[in-house]
């Protein structure tokens, strides 16, 4: 039996290198534009998203390649709001994973562009006859990664939480904030993973159940490493809400109350893996992962 | 009998009128974005994308709703594209279309998240079943306006205009610019029209023909205005080029060159409709629009 980070490290190993062949080989007069988009996509990184999606679409004997190639679309996203977050006109942030941002290992230009062309790679990826022989499965997953990372998702709620203020803010603000920014593309990478397996209305809804606490259980975490962690530890700056003056759930609630909310959210969701058996045992210890991380 | 300006004008009103309905109402802890996305989507434009993928679906009688949403999709990755372009890292430009650049209206980040949510919100469009009952058509437009924008197309080309410097430059290089940076965009427009129309593939290959001589007259004539406009007239700065040391196709070949083989390119656009006889009309009216505009 391996364990949770084996699968972790097999998964995001055969991520990566799925990414590496659908990203353009970098040459030509663009050469620029390319290699900061490997450099930005390829430079490590959990892959926790299309770890789920594979994870949730096995449950249901999905298609690999399909899982594979949706996950990679959905990395894509990620990495493009990566670097855009870390632009000097967002977070402002000089490392991630470790490593110079893009702008900071080539330029602000060239980071603004290696963003946009991924989101578009995302699409393009999701939209190929290779991704699933069907255009209905292939137009359902563009409309929902669309709707998980446009306007009515991600980017709303990376636009509230440059806009909050230092004012106290309210819990349910903070927790619709969260939602956003992470929970809807965690969320929409469960479902995908649910949608190519084709799997029953109750499975999928009992997964958006256990998608939704594991969102805020993981946004939480992340909040419990601004507030407590150690940026050697973390790769990435750490106590940036706290300069910044703005809250987060942790702050509001308190580190140790945090703490207890958040592994109450951790059991519940994985009740509602019940349904499914011993079949989700590894979607249940990716809640524990993602509970015990530090980085 | 319409002028070719009344009918540009009908369909730019038509068109940001199914923008106006497309984008999110500006409300919520989001609104922000959401003003800014409406800002510069719907400040105006001549809408020559949508206008030309109309004409082009047109000849074939392809349904008129589904080229509107097309339409709209295109002028959502055009307008993310200019948002993008005007950003201080990028042509650092106050003025669009003689009004405020997004992040001089708003700001920076404002900006960058806007011109994200655009480019989400034209895939989201075109995956949706209003645009089309047919997921096989939804999937080859996505793709189409995928490749046409991103890596292969319109931000490589972007990439190119920002990398390059003062140095002589040739005449193919700025070409290939020419063609990812603005062609790009201006033929899938084009082919969408027939592809929407179910056109058959002598007529579409004619479309492309045309569609390719139509992009390079539309960047001459830009760059003619660059090199010779006036920016008051322009409603955008002028002399960008030069002002930064760069070479264009005007500069290479000289002003009276330049204008004279944009005549014949013109020329050579028109013949290319010959094959659809006087259903055609508006679209060469389009070529001699795009030659004679002066903004």
């Amino acid at each position: 039996m391996h364990s949770i980070e084996d699968r972790l490290r097999a998964t995001a190993d055969r991520i990566a290198s799925a990414m590496d062949s659908l990203l353009p080989p970098a040459q030509g007069p663009e050469q620029r534009l390319l290699e900061a988009m490997r450099y930005a996509a390829l430079g490590g990184g959990k892959r926790l998203r299309p770890f789920l999606m594979l994870e949730a679409g096995r449950l249901f004997d999905a298609d690999e390649n399909a899982l594979v190639r949706a996950g990679c679309a959905v990395e894509f996203i990620h990495t493009y709001s990566l670097i855009h977050d870390d632009l000097p006109c967002m977070d402002d942030d000089d490392l991630r994973r470790g490593q110079p941002t893009v702008h900071k290992q080539f330029d602000e230009t060239t980071a603004v562009l290696a963003g946009d062309a991924l989101q578009t790679l995302a699409f393009e990826v999701l939209a190929d006859t290779a991704t699933h022989s069907d255009p209905q499965m292939r137009c359902l997953l563009i409309a929902g990664l669309a709707k998980a990372s446009g306007p009515h998702g991600m980017v709303a709620g990376q636009m509230i939480d440059m806009e909050r203020g230092t004012e106290a803010g309210d819990t349910a603000g903070v927790a619709r904030m969260n939602r956003l920014k992470t929970g809807a593309l965690i969320s929409w990478s469960i479902d995908a993973g649910a949608l190519l397996g084709c799997a029953q209305d109750d499975a999928r809804h009992a997964l958006a159940r256990y998608a939704n606490d594991l969102g805020v259980v993981y946004q939480m975490v992340d909040d419990l490493i601004d507030v407590a962690g150690d940026a050697g530890e973390a790769g990435k700056a750490v106590a940036k809400d706290a300069r910044a003056g703005k809250v987060n759930l942790v702050t509001l609630l308190g580190v140790e109350t945090a703490r207890q909310r958040v592994r109450l959210l951790a059991a519940q969701a994985q009740n509602h893996l019940a349904i499914f058996g011993p079949r989700a045992k590894v979607l249940s210890e990716a809640v524990d992962f993602t509970l015990e991380r530090r980085y």
